[in-house]
C-alpha cells in the first residue's frame, strides 16, 4: 500500500479500536509472530483487537475497502500455523469478544463469542447440570473461535462428537463486512447446509463473532479402564471389537510402549512399562448400564489377549490414569532431543496394520516412533523423534512424516485428524486430493470471498503449489504401498 | 437449440443410453410429469435413464457442452417438488443406478448406487443384525439418492440422525461431468465439508453417482408408549420434559383430537377418541436399560398430566399402535375434500405456545388444522383442511399456511423440516433468508455449477423473486407476531 493511503488506513482503524486495541511497534507484535506451530515466526503487519462483533464487521469492510488481507486468530493455540501471521496482513485477534450469555436450559444451549475459553463455557454451567462436550487437550487456553475454525475434538469425541455435532448456531462476518446469521435451533436448514461448511474451514471463508453452543447434562458416572497388551495387533484389535459390540465408550486412547515408558519415567503413574501397548477406556452413564458395559468391555479385552485390566472409578484413581496419557507428548519430550507431532487419521478397522506398517517405515528411516492417540476415532498421533543436530535427521523426521501421511491417505483416511491443515499440511493436502477437488475448494473459497483476502495461503494449496511439489494424490493409485489394500 | 444442434445432441445423447434409457414422445414422458408435488404438472423435455455412474457423468459432459439444463430424479416421492420437470430441461432419472456392494462389516458401512431403495438397504443387511436408520415414511418406494438430496429424516431420526448423519462419503459428478470423491470413512476431512453441503443441496450442486452409508446394529429390544392428554400444552410439554430428563427416545409422534378422530375412524386401533392429544414414545436398547427408561418416561408422561398410558412389548401390539399414526394422513384426507400438509421445524421449547398460535389462526381463517408430527424433533406437520370447490377456500389454505411457516421463522425456526424447499418453499425462503443470506447461497450455487444448469429455479429463490414477492425476512424483526418472544 502506498504510504499516504497506508496512514490513511490506519488513521480509520484506529478510530474503530480501544486505544490498546491497535498494535504497530515491533515489541507489541512480538507475541503475536507464531501461533502453536512455532517453527514458523514471521511478525504481522499489525495485529486490531476489537471488543465488539460490530467493531470486526467494521474492521472487515475497512479491510476489504483499502484492499487488505486479515488473518484472523483465536487464542495461538493452533498446531497446524492456521494463525501463522504474515508482514502483509492485518492480524485479527478474536480474543477480547469473551461475551457469554446465560444459558438457555429450555433448549440447553448458550451463546458466546469467540474469544471465550473453551474450558470457561463447562465452567460457567456447571452449576446447572450441563457441560460443553468438546474438549481439545488445550482446552484451558485455546478459543471457541479457534475451535469452530478448526473443527476441534478431544479425548471425548469419539462418543460426543467434533465441534461440528456441538455448534447449532454462528453469526458469520463474511470478507466484505456483511453479517450471516447461520444455523439455528431447529433440527434442520433449508438452503445449504453452511454451518458445517463454515464449522473448519480455518479462517478462510469468514470471521465468527458468536457461536450458540449445544450444552449436554454432566454424565452420572464415569470409570476408566486401563488394559495391557503383549502386542500392538491385540490392542488394535480389542478398538474395533468394542465398537462392533455396540459400545461407545466416552474416550479410546492408545500408547505404545515408547510412549508408555516415557510417560512413566516422567509421571510415574504406575503404567505397565513391558507392555507393548496399553489402552486407556473411558466409560459414563448410569451406574446399572455403566456396571454392564465395564463387563462387556472387560471380556472384549479378555478375549483379544489383554494380560492386565485395572478399574478406576474414583477420581483420583481415574485421574491418576489419566495423568499418564497427558503427560506422553511431554514425556516423548524428555526422551529425544527433539520430535515431530504427526496428526492424521484412518478409518478405525485399518488400526492394527497402519500401526504396523509405520513401525516398518520407522525402522526404513532409522528413527524412533512413539503413538500415544485417540484409537478409537483412527485418529493418529505418531511422535517422530529425531536430534536437529544430527546432520540429515531432521529432513529424515520431516520424509517419515510425510511417508506417515500418505499411508493414511492410501488406506482411506486423511492427511489430518483434528489439528488443521493451515500451513503446515498443505503438501499433504496435494496428496489428499485431484486437482479437481482442490479446484472445487478454491470456487467455496471464492463465493465467500473473492479478492482472497481472509487468510491468504492457509488450508487449501493452490493448484501451482501442488504441481511444483509434483505430487500424486491417492484416487489415481500411485501410491507406493503395494501391500495394503486400497480404500 | 436450434434444430439441427438438437437432433446432433439427441444422437450423442442415445449413444451413451440404453436402447429404451432414452424417453422423447408424450406417452413416455407422461408417468415423469411431476414428483410428489401432483398439483404441479408438465412434461419435461425429454427423459434419460442411464444405468451406470459413467453414463451419468459422460450426459452431465454433454448437457454442459451443449448448455443444457438438467433436472435430477430420484424415485420422484419428493413433496416439494424438487424433481418437478420442465419443458427447457433433460430429466436425469437415476432409478436404475440399483448396485450395492456388498456391506463391509468391519467398518460398518454400504456402498450404493442412488436409485437404491431406502428400505433395500436394510433389507440387504439385515442378516447381519444391521440397518440403515433414516427411514422417511415414503421408505418403501424412495431412493437413496433422493434421500441424499433432500437430507431426508423420519420417525427415528430424533435418535439416529437425518441423512447428513448417516451418510459417509459420495462421489458427485459436478455439472460440468467431472467426478468429486468426496468424505472417507475417517472421522473428519480436511479442506471445507463438502460432504454436509452436498447433502439436502437438492440437486443443484451436482448429480451423486454413490452413496456409503453408515449401518447401525438393530436395537436389541423395542416398545411403544402412548400417552393421552386433556391438553394440548401438556402433551407439547412432556416431550421437552423427556428430553431434559436425559432421555432421547427412538421417535417421538404426537397427534391432536383432530388428527386422533380421523386417524380412529378409518383404521379402529383404539386411540383414545376425546383426548386432547396423545404421544406416542418409542424406546429401544438393551432390557435393563428399556425398563429404567420406560419408568422414567411414564413417571414424566403422569407428572405432566397423562390420563392414560399404555405400554406395547409386543411386534403386533407395537405396530397396532403406530397403525394409526402412519395411516394419519390419508385418514384426514377422509374428512375433508382437500388438505394442504405443511412442514417447518422449530425449536423444540417452542412446542406448546406454537401449537396454540396455529390454532389461534386456523380460527382467524375459519379453517381446520389437524396436527400429526415429528414432536421430538420440533418438525411440525400441519394438515390445513379445505374445500377447493367452495369459493376462496384454497386461497385461504394458502395463506394460513404461509402464516405457519412464517410463525416457525419467527420462534427461530424453519420454513421446511424435512422436505426440502423444492419449488414448494420458494417464497418460504424468502421469509427465512436475507438478500446477503440468499446471495451467498447462490455464489455457492456458482461455486459448483457457474452454467446454473442444474436444476435450475428450485430450493433457492433468485433475489428478484423475493423482492417481487415483497417478504421481508424475520431477521430484521418485522413478522407481526408481537406476543412471541423473538429467537
Amino acid at each position: 500500500m502506498l504510504a499516504p493511503r497506508e496512514e490513511e488506513f490506519f488513521r480509520a482503524l484506529a478510530a474503530l479500536l480501544p486505544k490498546d486495541g491497535l498494535l504497530r511497534d515491533v515489541e507489541s507484535l512480538r507475541p503475536y509472530e507464531c501461533d502453536g506451530l512455532s517453527a514458523l515466526r514471521s511478525l504481522p503487519w499489525c495485529v486490531a483487537l476489537p471488543e465488539t462483533a460490530a467493531a470486526v464487521e467494521a474492521i472487515l469492510r475497512l479491510c476489504h475497502e483499502y484492499g487488505v488481507a486479515v488473518v484472523p486468530r483465536g487464542a495461538g493455540t493452533g498446531l497446524s500455523g492456521g494463525a501463522r501471521p504474515s508482514h502483509a496482513a492485518l492480524l485479527l485477534g478474536l480474543a477480547r469478544l469473551r461475551e457469554m450469555a446465560e444459558p438457555d436450559l429450555r433448549s440447553r444451549s448458550i451463546r458466546v463469542g469467540p474469544g471465550v475459553r473453551n474450558l470457561a463455557v463447562s465452567e460457567k454451567v456447571r452449576r446447572h447440570g450441563l457441560y460443553y462436550a468438546p474438549d481439545p487437550s488445550s482446552q484451558i487456553a485455546c478459543s471457541i473461535g479457534g475451535n469452530v475454525a478448526e473443527n476441534s475434538g478431544g479425548v471425548h469425541c469419539l462418543k460426543y462428537g467434533l465441534t461440528t455435532h456441538n455448534v447449532l448456531a454462528v453469526e458469520l462476518c463474511d470478507s466484505s463486512g456483511e453479517r450471516l446469521p447461520i444455523g439455528s435451533l431447529a433440527p434442520d436448514t433449508p438452503g445449504f447446509n453452511l454451518l458445517s461448511l463454515v464449522i473448519g474451514s480455518e479462517g478462510l471463508l469468514g470471521v465468527v463473532t458468536s457461536c450458540t453452543l449445544r450444552l449436554l447434562p454432566l454424565p452420572p458416572q464415569t470409570l476408566v479402564l486401563l488394559a495391557a497388551f503383549p502386542s500392538l495387533r491385540q490392542a488394535a484389535d480389542s478398538v474395533g471389537a468394542i465398537i462392533a459390540a455396540g459400545i461407545l465408550p466416552a474416550g479410546l486412547e492408545m500408547m505404545d510402549q515408547l510412549a508408555i515408558q516415557a510417560a512413566e519415567d516422567f509421571v510415574h503413574v504406575g503404567y505397565p512399562r513391558e507392555a507393548a501397548a496399553i489402552l486407556l477406556c473411558e466409560l459414563d452413564g448410569e451406574e446399572d448400564e455403566l456396571q454392564e458395559q465395564l463387563q462387556q468391555v472387560a471380556e472384549i479385552l479378555r478375549q483379544q489377549g489383554a494380560t492386565e485390566l485395572r478399574v478406576a472409578r474414583d477420581e483420583a484413581t481415574r485421574m491418576t490414569l489419566w495423568k499418564g496419557r497427558k503427560a506422553a507428548f511431554p514425556a516423548v519430550g524428555r526422551i529425544g532431543p527433539d520430535y515431530y507431532c504427526m496428526d492424521g487419521s484412518i478409518p478405525r478397522q485399518r488400526l492394527a496394520e497402519v500401526l504396523e506398517q509405520i513401525n516398518v517405515l520407522a525402522r526404513d528411516y532409522g528413527l524412533r516412533v512413539a503413538n500415544v492417540f485417540h484409537a478409537g476415532d483412527g485418529n493418529l498421533h505418531p511422535l517422530i523423534l529425531y536430534d536437529a543436530n544430527q546432520e540429515g535427521e531432521q529432513e529424515r523426521a520431516e520424509a517419515l512424516g510425510a511417508r506417515i501421511l500418505e499411508l493414511c491417505v492410501a488406506v482411506g483416511g486423511t492427511v489430518t485428524g483434528e489439528h488443521g491443515v493451515g500451513v503446515e499440511k498443505l503438501d499433504g493436502m496435494c496428496v489428499q486430493f485431484s486437482s479437481a477437488e482442490l479446484a472445487q475448494l478454491h470456487r467455496i473459497k471464492a463465493a465467500f470471498d473473492p479478492a482472497g483476502l481472509l487468510n491468504p495461503g492457509k488450508a487449501v494449496p493452490s493448484l501451482h503449489h501442488c504441481a511444483e511439489l509434483g505430487a500424486m494424490h491417492v484416487h489415481g493409485g500411485q501410491l507406493p504401498f503395494p501391500e495394503l489394500e486400497r480404500f
